[in-house]
């Protein structure tokens, strides 16, 4: 068969995985919890599994979680959102994003997306024979060039892709962002997409800048969430999404078709963990603490920090003192020095490498301690 | 936007499930289960969350449950098949049936479907801007007529579905209809869909006529399965597909992208309960005296029974009393006797009507007995 995905080959979040399992290597690279998740709510699995929650649920998801999830919307960023019509429970947050650009795009539509970028974006928008029209983020502060976005603007732009706290870099938009990007989009037929799977895991005071405080951005947005990065359970893969009615109708037509619905039991006790406010209102913080430790660690490297304000990740360059390939650096911290991270240039569709490795801080101290001892020694 | 899937309404199943809770009616509308699953299933799988086992896994599957799935495709059908490069588990079989759709389909192929078909197969198509070309199945019997699917064959022709045993009807494909597909396929490029997510559901001593039987079609085909049918857990969404290397390769760009990976703890269960062979293999006597029963309490009411022979439904005919559409008498049924099932036209695209209702009996004697009752008295 003719490929649909010509230039692809595996994620490298498997590949730096694999490679970490061969040599034993502390893994840095995916972006996974090692500690473990919440009793409670692995208790609720389990007693809505045997109290018979095990057949399909609603399509758009179990109704109490979504209810639940509007009622939080309106309490932290002050949404009104309804939950039939604006919220669909999808099996992770990339699954989010994939249905929504399905939805949404047509052969020769462009999308502007900002690299560096989650590795899913690109393909999905190839895939649905779209244009990714490729913006660079500021190096090394990787905040949006607005200026040149408004340059970038055609009659063909279908779509723009924000992120926030953004995935690889920590970095996080502020209010300024926002105006700009609601100046930019009004009065066209441009729809926001809006990857805010960090949404919880914001530093330094910051307020997450979330597209549902923008009724003016949220009628052409969709908005994609993760259970698994607020709970500690990537391999849940449950996430949901939340639009504008006339888009979530849109996106459930594709839905309905690609994985119709989602695990039931785990919705069931989701709806029930979520009235717990304080596990993700403190999320923030103790991930901080990690991201400080962590941070703390490194100065007894030669990398130098740039610094992250949100999310799993904090990125380091190296430039300064190797020459190698961000993939080279990569592979031979894994292979000699037992530290397994992400080299940046995955994230660019050309590759570019600005000899910058990013690191997942959401791991036990001693775990972060194993990781960054060696690398002391590094030249 | 521009909507992708102009005709698509919200899923039979829904509208039906939906209707069903609002009348209080029994529900043997959408297809799934009213008896518990396993204890010990559930038990895994609580084990598995206790043990840690939520975060992401393999992108492909759990290696363990690909490789006792490669073990029960050698005992059950003969067939040689490499975990690593031919299996990947997916979040349900409508879910595998999508991305291979999506994997194969260019915009202006052709798709050889059989109607009636479960009702994604021609909005995926559709998605994916190929063209579905309809084969309705010979009527009552819902054979395939292979001499009208040699005359619809062009060059355009990228892909021919099967689904046995067969979702609405319940009819199964003998090994004459292989040979016939084999000789058809012979030295074309055409793909093979094999839908086989009730593969363990088939009566009356029938053997099933897996493609993985088949090297000849498995080098060309995709195999969808689904665990939730065969574990009573349909609200798990969790299935796996079987192709050859090569298609695989390319189905696994498009899953890395859509959802990446699935559940972990449920993937740890299912590697440990598969080994239960009995749970498997006595599916079908145990789904038959359903069936069984089922139209034995049928033959009270005027419905003419259209045999199944496997999955969990049956068809019934009612145009010998009633010149009702197959809509209005499901809404009928469901509204004034209590019952819900689901239309048959809701198979066809263009909505054909045979008058004819499908009727799901996975569930409790005593849920179909007080499904059943009150048709006693339908006129
Ligand atoms: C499917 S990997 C999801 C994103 C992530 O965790 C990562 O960037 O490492
Ligand atoms: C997602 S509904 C899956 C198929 C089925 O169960 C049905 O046909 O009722």
């Amino acid at each position: 068969i003719h490929s649909k995905l010509h230039n692809v080959g595996t994620t490298i979040f498997t590949v730096m995985s694999q490679l970490a399992a061969e040599h034993g290597a502390v893994n840095l690279g995916q972006g996974f919890p090692d500690f473990p998740m919440s009793d409670e709510l692995v208790s609720l699995v389990d007693k809505a599994m045997r109290n018979g929650w095990n057949q399909y649920t609603h399509m758009n998801g179990l109704p109490l979680l979504r209810e639940r999830l509007a009622a939080k919307a309106a309490q932290l960023y002050g949404a009104a959102i309804d939950p039939d019509a604006q919220i669909t429970i999808t099996p992770g947050g990339t699954y989010a994003i994939y249905t929504a650009l399905t939805t949404v795009l047509q052969p020769g539509d462009e999308v502007i997306v900002f690299e560096p970028a989650y590795d899913s974006y690109i393909p999905n928008i190839e895939i649905n024979g779209a244009k990714p029209v490729l913006i660079p983020l500021r190096y090394p502060g990787y905040s949006i060039p607005w200026d040149e976005v408004r340059s970038k603007i055609s009659g063909r732009t279908r779509m723009i892709m924000i992120n926030s706290p953004h995935n690889p870099t920590g970095s996080v938009l502020r209010e300024e962002d926002m105006r700009q990007l609601q100046e930019i989009v009004a009065g066209t037929h441009i729809i926001v997409l809006s990857d805010e799977v960090y949404e919880h895991l914001i530093f330094d005071g910051i307020a997450h800048q979330s597209v549902l405080r923008y009724p003016a951005l949220l009628e052409r947005s969709f908005v994609c969430f993760s259970f698994g990065k607020t709970y500690h359970c990537t391999g849940w893969k449950m996430g949901y999404c939340i639009s504008a009615p006339s888009l979530m109708q849109e996106f459930r037509k594709v839905h309905q078709f690609n994985c119709f619905s989602c695990d039931t039991s785990k919705q069931v006790a989701l709806a029930e963990y979520i009235t717990h406010e304080d596990a993700y209102l403190s999320l923030s913080d103790f991930m901080q603490q990690k991201r400080d430790y962590f941070r703390k660690l490194m100065e007894a490297t030669p990398f130098r920090c740039i610094p992250s304000h949100g999310s799993y990740f904090e990125c380091y360059g190296y430039g300064h003192f190797s020459n190698e390939t961000d993939k080279e650096l990569a592979i031979r911290l894994t292979r000699e020095y037992g530290i397994a991270t992400i080299p940046v240039s995955a994230f660019y569709k050309e590759g570019k490498d600005d000899k910058v490795l990013r690191f997942c801080f959401a791991k036990k101290e001693q775990t972060l301690e194993r990781a960054v001892e060696k690398l002391v020694h590094l030249c």
